[in-house]
């Protein structure tokens, strides 16, 4: 892909005929054309459908296109695309076995090195989606507590199972009939909720507010040590979704640095380096609660992705690839918030460096994001109008100017009358 | 692997010392020590909870014992492990990349291949786990029909989600309200169960009754033709839940044999020899309500397994590795049944061949099913008492005649006084 150069110019100059013929087989063959989470549909035409390889922070789309990788596919690759020693580890486990007739010994060494890792954690399962690992949270709480009442933040993203999607299309009313509301930072809220109906099972809480197309929000101290005691009042569990942030923020789990820990955790994402796994983490109080489910399915105790999972975590302190994250989080911006005020363009970029989201004041429909993202696409960087970003650890200085040439070059496009 | 020989003799001569260490170490970090349809905690002592290798149908536990495979992984391994072009996809792929900012052109591919392959199919969606292919099933129907009843067979096991999973820890009366039960090949249970709630979204049917401890049972074309007629003329969807199945009894589909298609199938396991993907395929009348709901996965999009299954089913078809599964099972059943009648011990051996189950007969709590298998283990044949077995296309005459000399010990071992 080497060979591939970044197409800096107008959007004529990109070609995207590979994209679209995918695009028009897929429509036949699959509803929708796409679905989920990376469905290109409702992004600027700029946005290619399908991928075609990435090396480090950088990606190429089907029609060799080369772009910055801000998305970092959703969440997933945290280390940068075809990590050396994650690939290594995978490709080792894949090619003694995979999907056995029960787990291999990694699942053991996973299992103690996240115990080790994660503050809270006293023991791990493992599963495959993001999804997976909320939901088996939430059981863990009701079978743990024999209540069946949960509280979530409205407009939370929890995963895409009945109880949690954000879509109401197939959603019944029994699937959400004992999930409950708050405000997300507003721990009157969650006192509120909590009285309003049976006794809770669990609270679910995101390590930061990250609501899709919002400008984000740290998570104010006082609300979770709030919640924890409201937890600890109750006897419900806190739960901490770290499915999108886990492993990006801090390795002891996303509340460490203020001090609040849950009694259960969802992980996936960043946890493999892009190999399919997912965990849930716990503490001794729902040891017996999570001992007497029953959740499985036919890959959870694949060995390669938990081989990866191994080299992935020993990576990330080895490179202290959070604090690397981090400064390349605050060197991208500082360069686009420099970039905007210079053409006194108002902004908002909230969240963690390593989790940025950019808006724009007033702007109605995400118009102006939108126009930004398309403009910084054709410009060769990958990032999102409606979604927040994602740093990697392998962004290299040449890649954060790379991304800055970019933004600069959509903030004069969105400026322009 | 291959200087590990087979141990045919007494439990005492099978190392365990390996596999008693990671259990001892698990029990400190995964809930009862290990979880879901792999935990080994319920069988007898003779079986290893942690597996090193496989290679074709033979595989090897941690501790170096040899068997010949008879589960194939419960299921997902259907050409045997490491097939030689599934994994040089799968490796291809993955070099190049897997989860990315977007699918890779794979995904349409193996889409137009599974449309062409199977028979009902006009569009394929695609996810991780069986459960997410059944739920989403059911989530489609819904949409589709605006409804929310769905009927399910008494005993059938469609996932682990709160709304089908065979435990009720953690699970809520909200999460069931919405589904009716009937009795499998029973059509008049279908049609009472039908007119005793409101309008149904689905019925829910596996291709043939493959309920975990219990003789297997053929489905009666008649019941599967009158549950279509219900469908056609209520409108509801008729799911066939192929997790298990598919791509062991037929390319096209299950119920291609006996002439009925289902709206939408759910797919997973052997549809990739062991990579971790599952499938919906659904035809026109489905369609919209599939581009309407919402379900996605961080994973779901995954080029590499998605590669694994393209080679996949190439290679079955190549290979007429349906053929071959049923010859290998038709071997292996004669050969049992022909040891159990030289001892006269009265014996069920059920279901398609290359998905058998063995009971016998008054076998209270299934203590000797347990022995047998027990037996099996010790003399180098891994088979399942409480579970049917698979037969991959890996299974050659000497693999079999490798599991008939096991099973002829383990039935002296239940049949000695």
């Amino acid at each position: 892909m080497t060979d591939q150069l970044v197409r800096p110019a107008g959007r004529d100059e990109r070609p995207r005929s590979v994209d679209a013929g995918l695009r028009r087989r897929a429509r036949a063959v699959i509803p929708g054309g796409m679905y989920g989470h990376q469905s290109a549909g409702p992004l600027p035409p700029e946005y290619p459908q399908f991928m075609r390889a990435g090396r480090g922070a950088r990606i190429w789309d089907v029609d060799g296109n080369e772009y910055v990788d801000l998305m970092c596919s959703y969440g997933p690759v945290v280390l940068g695309h075809q990590h050396q020693a994650v690939e290594a580890a995978a490709a080792a486990q894949a090619q003694l076995a995979d999907c056995q007739n029960g787990p291999g010994a990694v699942m053991v060494e996973l299992a103690e090195l996240l115990v080790r890792t994660v503050e809270h954690a006293d023991w791990a399962m493992f599963a495959k989606n993001g999804t997976d690992a909320t939901t088996t949270c939430v059981t863990i709480a009701r079978a743990q507590t024999g209540r069946d009442r949960i509280l979530v933040a409205t407009g939370a993203y929890h995963g895409a199972a009945p109880w949690c999607t954000p879509r109401p299309a197939g959603v019944t009313a029994a699937d959400r009939v004992n999930i409950g509301q708050y405000t997300y930072n507003d721990l009157a809220s969650v006192v509120a909720a909590a009285q309003s109906g049976p006794e809770l099972a669990a609270i679910v809480v995101s390590p930061f507010k990250h609501d899709a197309g919002y400008d984000q929000e740290l998570v104010d101290p006082a609300f979770a040590r709030g919640v924890r005691e409201l937890c600890d009042q109750t006897g419900a569990a806190l739960i901490l979704d770290d499915v999108r942030c886990g492993f990006r923020l801090h390795l002891g789990g996303s509340w460490e640095p203020i001090g609040v820990r849950p009694d259960l955790s969802a992980w996936s994402k960043a946890i493999a380096n892009g190999h399919p796994l997912a965990a849930v983490l716990g503490n001794d109080r729902f040891r017996d609660g999570a001992s007497r489910i029953f959740v499985t399915g036919s890959f959870w105790f694949s060995a390669a992705p938990m081989a990866a999972a191994v080299a992935t975590i020993g990576a990330l302190r080895a490179q202290d690839a959070i604090a690397a994250m981090d400064r390349t989080g605050d060197r991208l911006r500082s360069g686009i918030l420099a970039q905007a005020a210079a053409r006194g363009i108002e902004v908002s970029y909230t969240g963690p460096a390593a989790m940025p989201y950019l808006t724009f004041a007033g702007d109605r429909n995400h118009e102006q994001a939108s126009a930004f993202a398309a403009a910084a696409m054709r410009n060769g960087a990958y990032l999102h109008p409606r979604h927040n970003w994602f740093i990697s650890a392998a962004m290299t200085q040449a890649d954060v100017d790379r991304a800055l040439a970019a933004t600069e070059a959509a903030f004069a496009a969105v400026h322009a009358p």
